[in-house]
């Protein structure tokens, strides 16, 4: 078993929350919030599985700031021509470790999305790899990498992971 | 990140295992342990997320004590003619916090169906809003919201989510 | 509720990290490295629910030693002939209890199966029903049964659950 020295209780709460938040705060559609969850240098990237593990460099999406993300949600929201749709995500249990002042964690995703007059619908599985940091008592997002295990959706992806 | 003060290490994972123990319940079919999870003057609603968001009063299922449950379950085990059908849920990180004396917890939920001789589909996605309080040392929910994001699965509601 | 004496938050945590580390091994495709989650006795089953609520023997998979699960992966890895998918596990919040010196745990997953040029199909819906037992400070499985509820996956059943 992987153990995990120096991750207290309480660090492992706020990261749990920080999950919890996250989630909640984008499948609940306030994207003009989802970029306060990263700091203003920061990395955002959705990157198919086998792109991912043969180190490609190419993304579906790849942002490189924090006012790359506010640019993101503004097409989201104001100029994308896209079919409304609900999203909800469920996130396991992570791992935790620590990585110099900063915390790594690594936990599996489902998105399922949900259109009107259709049943829901499994739309992305993947892992997020992430880099969290503590900035004056926050934690936020300087990294973050949605790796989906599935092609064929991107095409479709508007919306935060 | 949301900050939670007042919740304690220990009621947090007395929340977990409510979550843990009511899935693990309604999940092994247990239907008629299903009600005790609740208070006595309690509400359990199942509402799309449609009309939740717009204030709209209409629900699926809308029950406002715990011998509605027990109606409910009788309806369900003796009542309903329905093909049996299996529930596995799985619930997302929660955002906890403290409402005067009770716990507000949300979560999001997937609930996959499995029928005889058919794969495993997804059955229903949405959002645990519920305020849960100590009874005499054990945890009960006083309110519970299903919001699902779907609209078309409620014809064919029959077990608890 | 299930109140849980006797199981500290370091324990809790331990079996947390252990369910982590577990699904991200198999969903990272790191085969060899499976059996090293089990004592050298131990039990892996695949169980169909219907089975294994009626108490019958039969099972998809059964294997009774951790020698048994390396040769299961040297079936995987080097004889069986299938086309190559992702994994991908969610594990609900668990259940647990101590059962002697050693640790019950149950708890929901859902496994998603991504392959190439395929939307992520929903693959398996059950529960764990797992004993952990403390090995010089590593948290082991001597018994891990997955009961799935769907009949029909068994026979595309391939890589561990």
């Amino acid at each position: 078993m992987i153990t995990l020295p120096g991750i207290s209780i309480d660090e492992r709460y706020r990261l749990s929350d920080l999950y919890a938040a996250y989630t909640g705060c984008i499948d609940a559609g306030r994207f003009g919030e989802w970029p306060e969850f990263f700091t203003e240098e920061c990395v955002y990237r959705v990157v198919a599985r086998e792109n991912y593990d043969r180190g490609f460099p190419l993304a579906a999406i790849s942002l490189e700031s924090k006012r790359m993300l506010h640019d993101r949600v503004y097409g989201i929201t104001e100029t994308i021509f896209h079919e409304p749709y609900y999203q909800r995500h469920v996130v396991s249990l992570p791992n935790v470790w620590r990585d110099g002042d900063a915390f790594r964690v690594e936990a599996n995703y489902l998105v399922v999305r949900s259109k009107a007059g259709t049943p829901s619908e499994l739309y992305s599985a993947g892992r997020y790899l992430d880099r969290v940091i503590d900035q004056h008592g926050r934690l936020l997002f300087a990294e973050k990498i949605c790796v989906y295990d599935s092609e064929v959706i991107s095409n479709s992806l508007i919306y935060p992971i």
